[in-house]
């Protein structure tokens, strides 16, 4: 009657369990619109249907030229230029910039035909009704965000398998993608058995407890991405536990069992989950506390786990076991993990004195830990953050960041 | 023309900013099932309403008896003792436990009547048709959850404040607390302006780009726990926005606008957001980049974000400045941040090799960092990762961690 489990390590068990998943997630896919997918896990492979910027555009309010007329320009020997006219927002200039003219442009404006850079209104001075003093010389695309500069048409954006943030969902829309390909939510059956076991509505007679693990497992599965489907509490009958098991197993993608918290209960659940399918029980016991008589199976292409039944082990086995199973199971990637995380910085980061920066870096494990590699690009590129996976802050009392030294991302 | 900001460092002007929030959370209360108030904010002291575990359990597979009855026993010299029934799961003895009697009692069976210790099935043999051999002796209460040992009725379990995770639920619900009150979601409201700007759906024209900001920042808002009410595009005219800004101020208990991108629609924004009420407008510009020209504002009760309109800058300076507000105008204390977090243990923690051990850990700032102080309970003591923030992991080849040593926590 005592038990006498053979005891794997957690890492070792999981990567055997994991390892006889379906090879292709089980899931269906469904095309949802695009405002409505934070979260959900990307099914397809997004292209981009055309350029972003779509037409060349200021990165500052200034003036649009042609930079060959401000060639040595300074404030002792300002350029003059004539003003032609100001490019509205939403709009096109009504006509190209010709030589020694000039067109008031607006932060985010379209850069006019035959211009080739802005300068900064900090750098002229109007002079009514129609001339500007230039007292800088600029150079050919200064202050200028190139049409295709965040995104070229074609160019592979986003991935099947990564989980939808909100700059990707920004960057869908950017592009016109208002409905996207997700993943459906991988459907969890949750069991919880004993015959000490009464709902939570109930009033429990001596000797009896209320339900928590079906509703702390849900939860569970529910922030995981998953799609929690209670099959109530079943007695410690062979029979019952038989027939609702084979209920759960045909109609989800992973079943969970919570065993009763008697050894006979636990050999119950161990003996039923074993006659669902083939490969049937791969690990039975884990070298851990609390959680020991954790079962991990696969029958067919549904995985199962059977969990202890007192609460705390059940939580933290399912932290361990149904929260990787369930991302697996609902196609996506492993990604970095939430938070803080310290990186090394593959490159110079320079910043100015008096001002904190938020430098977005991109993650890589290594050997050594994990990298962060800046991703430089003008702020207004939405694509700028979606190759990201976390910001680096630079405080105001420092002049910058060396390649190689440590630093905190806060992942988003 | 150009735009001289009193720069802010970004710390201060959040401190400034929060300070002038409404002093308690302007949103309703509402009841709701226990069950779906995952990541609902508390908004209720929730005392217990009774003890857990109601009854004495048993932690063991094993037999119940008084202690005194096994006094010296020992695998050479045995204690005999009559078996006079079993426990069954989800009731009570029929009888209570005599001097020389043992009843049969599973893992989480209530404890007998009488009986004052469990020895586990491993010390012990049956000797058919009635009798056992049990080879150690017990200590009073060994192997046996005392009720109450979990929850005291009366005690104060959760404070409002918190937000609701797996375990919470769980710990509610084991009490019979199958509702419970929670803050509404706070209501954001998001105008996005710009004479450029056109919607996602929109095949936009020279000039013109979709609209991303009210779909990031939307994302952004949800999970921070809030619910983003989507107010359009705005063209660039001071009467549009006043009346679409007045209208979601009166609706809303937070609004936030992206600024048209040139300086003058910038200045239009916070011209409208200094006519919304009083106190009016806090911080024009901060010291950061992204997100220089950020306006932070409280009209009334109702806080006022201008964003910039630039998408990159808009992102972080909402993670920044939105997500603190949303949090706090939702009830919700300051926790500790998400992911793996460096702290310093207060206690030794034992641990066996050979087996991984996962320890529920508290929480604390400290002046030298966070502190993590373990909290020690019979694992099937939900409320023990009530108390808890998250789990230290012992590696299989550690004999246990001493105090005063840094561990990662991973927060639940």
């Amino acid at each position: 009657m005592p038990e006498f489990l053979r005891l794997t390590p957690p890492a070792e068990a999981l990567r055997r369990w994991l390892d006889a998943f379906p090879a292709t997630p089980p899931v269906a896919r469904e095309r949802v619109p695009t405002e409505s997918a934070l979260d959900r896990v990307l099914a397809e492979t997004v292209t981009a249907p055309h350029a972003l910027p779509s037409f060349p555009r200021s990165n500052v309010d200034g003036y649009a030229l042609r930079a060959e007329d401000t060639f040595g320009a300074s404030a002792s020997l300002p350029a003059y230029l004539r003003v032609v006219g100001e490019v509205p927002m939403g709009g096109a200039a009504d006509r190209p910039v010709g030589p020694g003219e000039a067109f008031l442009v607006h932060t985010g404006g379209m850069i006019p035909e035959g211009a080739s850079a802005v300068v900064m209104l900090e750098d002229t001075q109007p002079i009514p009704p129609s001339e500007v003093e230039v007292y800088r010389a600029a150079a050919s695309g200064q202050n200028v965000i190139r049409a295709g500069e965040d995104v070229q048409p074609g160019e592979v954006l986003l991935e099947a398998g990564i989980r939808l943030r909100p700059q990707e969902l920004g960057g869908l829309l950017a592009l016109g993608l208002t409905t996207v390909e997700v993943f459906a939510r991988p459907r969890v059956a949750i069991l919880s058995t004993g015959d000490e076991v009464v709902p939570p509505q109930a009033q429990p007679r001596p000797g009896q407890v209320r339900d928590i693990n079906s509703y702390t497992l849900a939860a569970v599965v529910t922030r995981a991405g998953g799609e929690p489907r209670l099959y109530g509490i079943i007695p410690d009958r062979k029979e019952s536990l038989e027939d609702t098991a084979r209920r759960a197993h045909a109609e989800n993608d992973l079943v969970v069992v919570t065993a009763g918290s008697s050894a006979s209960a636990r050999d119950m659940s161990a003996g039923v989950l074993a006659g669902l399918g083939t490969p049937g029980v791969l690990v039975h016991g884990l070298s851990i506390k609390p959680g020991k008589p954790t079962i991990l199976g696969v029958a067919g292409k549904v995985p199962l786990v059977g969990l202890p039944g007192n609460p705390v082990s059940a939580l933290v086995i399912a932290w361990l076991t149904v929260v990787p199973a369930v991302r697996r199971l609902g196609g996506a990637k492993p990604e970095a993990p939430a938070g803080r995380i310290r990186a090394r910085l593959t490159a110079n980061i320079p910043s100015e004195t008096g001002r904190e920066d938020y430098v977005p870096v991109r993650l890589a494990a290594t050997p050594d830990g994990w990298s962060a590699d800046p991703v430089f690009g003008k702020s207004n590129l939405i694509f700028s953050l979606v190759r990201a996976d976390g910001l680096v802050h630079i405080p105001a009392d420092a002049t910058g960041l060396s390649a190689g030294s440590l630093v905190d991302v806060e992942r988003f």
